[in-house]
Formats: structure tokens, C-alpha cells, sequence
């Protein structure tokens, strides 16, 4: 059963479960923030949308070998997790710039990498989430060089995975941002939420930003953007 | 004899040297900037400075098994140099917590790491010298996953070499930048400057800022401090 509200991020509350120690509600909200909190606005509907499109793709990502704290699904809004310790960082994938990398590398929007692109953001608002170095990371969270070497090949794994399965659905995975923790046995697992939030998306065939972005950018209505990721994905079901 | 200028940075003028075609002179100049160009000054006497304490510097490291580009001080404010390909990275040492670091990760100044922190920047006025990962070093430079082991190596010993060095002076290495070059055999060495300037030292018994800090901050004298920290190197020379 529900028990009572560990903790209220921008996006989810994390409930307690009053019958399993072990375990947490995620219930996703309609809030939308960007731009450290700069940005706000709420959308009806959009925390059913993160929710079936995050526990799809946590489904698929067991089926296909990624350990992740993903239980199942409890109803439009809610998922059950197993509780971890999260480890203070924004693992990034990045196989197309676009975001940040644009302005603060000057890499035109669009440039393809070679190979995935992966940077680390240390979780902290206060600080605006910093891009950080391995030493950084190792100096400001518990993680190890050999739990940062996990972290970093789940994430190009999670990546492999991914990529195909939104291309079958007509999306170019450009980027996306990973949350991983440590559960109750000590295991770094993959958490957190995967989400046109968390994840930028183009069509394939027209280049349309169906993601986030929409928001970040005022390109359009957010919710009919979210409602074609999910028709999509349910399609290929 | 001194020939014709390739180019001018923020602190140097670099000449050509007509009878030999790997061979640089850097001429210091007395400007001062700070926070990537926003405050300017000029102090007569700086160039001297720093191109008699850096010549200090190089002529030590070389002695203890470092590899630059020094060859050797020509005059009050010229060196003569290896001509080399510059690496657009700068560097960072951190023995200390002080500068960017203090505002990006909120840790407070003073904060002595356990082991030396090293970051790379990427060198680029217009970007801002943004910090990079080892990543983007590779993405954005030629330098090889070997090349930045190379560095970071080397950035190491120097900070080695260096601390007991400013040390025997009274003077704590807090931090310090590097910029690395490829020579004409290509070879990566140590080149541009290690000055005041580009080190942040602090004097061990009053804690006071004896460097270009005391610019930034409008803590008194640049030249004066400047002046000191010369004639405690040729006090044991
Ligand atoms: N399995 C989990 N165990 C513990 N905490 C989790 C788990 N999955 C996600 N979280 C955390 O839940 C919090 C709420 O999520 P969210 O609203 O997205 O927060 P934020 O504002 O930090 O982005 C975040 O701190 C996130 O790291
Ligand atoms: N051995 C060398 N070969 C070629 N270029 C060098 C060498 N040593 C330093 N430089 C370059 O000289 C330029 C001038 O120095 P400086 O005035 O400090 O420039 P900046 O404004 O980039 O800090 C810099 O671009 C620096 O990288
Ligand atoms: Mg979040
Ligand atoms: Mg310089």
C-alpha cells in the first residue's frame, strides 16, 4: 500500500510502500521545468504520458538484459521501483548534438558523433547540475572508478537499446539523461525515469523536435507531441 | 634575430626567429586580464616578471627530467622557445580549492584535496574556455586517449616538481594551468607559461594571495607581490 511521501522532485513524489521496505511509488506529476526551474509550466496529462512511456521502455530494457529499479506499472500516473540510494549524477548519451553541447562547445545542432558522447552532470540544483570530469565525480559522490566504469557501460548500453527501438518507431534517439542507484543488495541499477522529459527525440522523416524541446523552445503543444511518442510505442507493442 | 610576429595572445607576443624555423621567441607583455577578458589592467614591470620567474620555473622542471619547450631567456621580458603546435586545452592542477571550483561545485575555498585534481578546459576566448571531459578533448582537439594520458601525466609530475619547489619559498601550490604542444619531432612538451600569472600560490605562513588573485580580487600591489615571489626564487637559486 501507498505509504507516506519520501521526497517531491520537479517531476515525481516518491512514496514509501507501507508492505515492502524495499520499494517505492513513483507517481509522476503534469509539472514541466526547464532551464534549472526557470521555466515552469503544468500540463494535463503529462505525468500519464511519462509514466506508460517510461515503464514501456523499462520493460523493454529488462527483456533485453538492463538490471533497472523497474517493478511494473500500477496505474495511469504511478510505477513501482525498487528504492535505491541514488548516486548524485546526470549520466548524458549524446549521439547528436543538440541542448547545452551546442552553446557551450559551439557544435552546430544536428552534428552527428562518431561515437556516443557520453558527460556527467553532478545532480545538484543549487549548483545548476554542473558538467563534471570522472575525478569530480569520484570526489563528490561514494562511486568508485570501477562503479563509474559500470555506470558509463549501462549507459552505452541503454543506448544500443534504445536506438533501435525508437528508430523502429520513426525517432532518432539524439541524447538523453540517465539516473542511476544503488539498491538494497548494493547493485548499481539503472532509475530514475526515461521519458521524452529525460530524452530528445526527432522524427526521422521530417526532423521534428518531439521531446521536451517543445516546451524548452515553444515549438508547439507539448501534450500532442508526448501523445504520438506513446501511440507509437504502443503500435509496436 | 627576431622575426616577424605570428601572434598575440592576452599576455604574450610570439615571434617568429629568422635563422631557425622551430624556434619561438615569447615577448610578455605587462597587460593583465581576468574572468575571460572582462577586467583589464595594465601594470608596468609584469612582463618582466613573469618571463624571469616562468624562465625560473622551466630552467628547474627541465633539470628534473620535464620536457618543454624552454630553451632559454633572452632578455628582460623575451624567451627563446621550441616552436610547437599548441594542444587547445588548458590544464588545471588542483592541490587546493580555490577559483572556478569554489562557484561550480560548491566547495568551500581552501578545501585541500586528498589527492591532485585535474581538469581540462577547452582553450577558447569566444566559448569562454569552457571545462571539458576526456571526451570532448578528443572530439574537439587531435590529442589521442594516449595523448591525454601523455598530459596528464606529465601534468602531474610538474605539480610534483613544483610544490616542494614553491615550498622551499614559503609558498603553498594551490593550483595551477598547463598548456602542452607538439613539437616539430612531435613530441608533446610542456609549453606556454608557469607564472603568477597562471599558478594561484599562497604564502604558507599568512595565507595571503600571491598571484594574479590579488588582480582579480583588488587585494593590493600586483607588482609588489610579484616582485616578491622573484626574489624569494633568487634567494635560492
Ligand atoms: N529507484 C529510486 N530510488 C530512489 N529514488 C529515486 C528512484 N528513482 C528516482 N528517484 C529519485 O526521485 C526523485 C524525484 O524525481 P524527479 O521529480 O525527477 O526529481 P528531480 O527534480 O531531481 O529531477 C529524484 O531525486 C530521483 O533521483
Ligand atoms: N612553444 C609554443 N609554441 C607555439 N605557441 C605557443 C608556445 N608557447 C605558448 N604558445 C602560445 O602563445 C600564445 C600567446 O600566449 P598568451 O598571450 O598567454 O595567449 P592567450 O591569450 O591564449 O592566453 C598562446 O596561444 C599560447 O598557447
Ligand atoms: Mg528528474
Ligand atoms: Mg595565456
Amino acid at each position: 500500500m501507498k505509504g507516506n511521501l519520501l521526497y517531491e522532485g520537479k517531476a515525481k513524489q516518491v512514496f514509501m510502500v507501507t508492505e515492502d521496505p524495499d520499494a517505492l511509488i513513483l507517481s509522476y506529476k503534469n509539472d514541466a521545468t526547464a532551464f534549472n526551474g526557470e521555466k515552469q509550466a503544468v500540463f494535463q496529462g503529462k505525468g500519464r504520458y511519462n509514466n506508460l512511456i517510461s515503464s514501456a521502455i523499462f520493460t523493454y530494457l529488462q527483456t533485453n538484459g538492463i538490471a533497472s529499479h523497474f517493478k511494473q506499472q500500477l496505474n495511469d500516473t504511478e510505477q513501482l521501483v525498487e528504492k535505491t540510494t541514488i548516486i548524485p549524477l546526470e549520466v548524458v548519451v549524446r549521439n547528436i548534438a543538440a541542448g547545452s553541447i551546442t552553446r557551450r562547445l559551439g557544435i552546430p545542432e544536428k552534428t552527428a558523433f562518431t561515437s556516443p558522447l557520453l558527460e556527467l552532470y553532478y545532480k545538484d540544483d543549487q549548483l545548476g547540475d554542473p558538467i563534471i570530469n570522472d575525478e569530480h565525480a569520484r570526489l563528490l559522490t561514494d562511486a568508485t572508478g570501477t562503479n563509474l566504469a559500470t555506470i558509463k557501460q549501462m549507459a552505452l548500453q541503454v543506448n544500443e537499446k534504445l536506438q533501435p527501438f525508437f528508430q523502429q518507431v520513426g525517432l532518432a534517439l539524439v541524447d538523453f539523461k540517465l539516473e542511476f542507484g544503488r539498491n538494497a543488495q548494493g547493485e548499481i541499477v539503472l532509475a530514475d525515469e526515461i521519458s521524452p522529459d529525460t530524452c530528445r527525440l526527432w522524427d526521422l522523416t521530417t526532423g521534428e523536435k518531439m521531446d521536451k524541446d517543445v516546451f524548452r523552445e515553444d515549438l508547439g503543444d507539448l501534450i500532442e507531441v508526448y501523445d504520438a511518442i506513446l501511440q507509437r510505442l504502443e503500435a509496436v507493442k
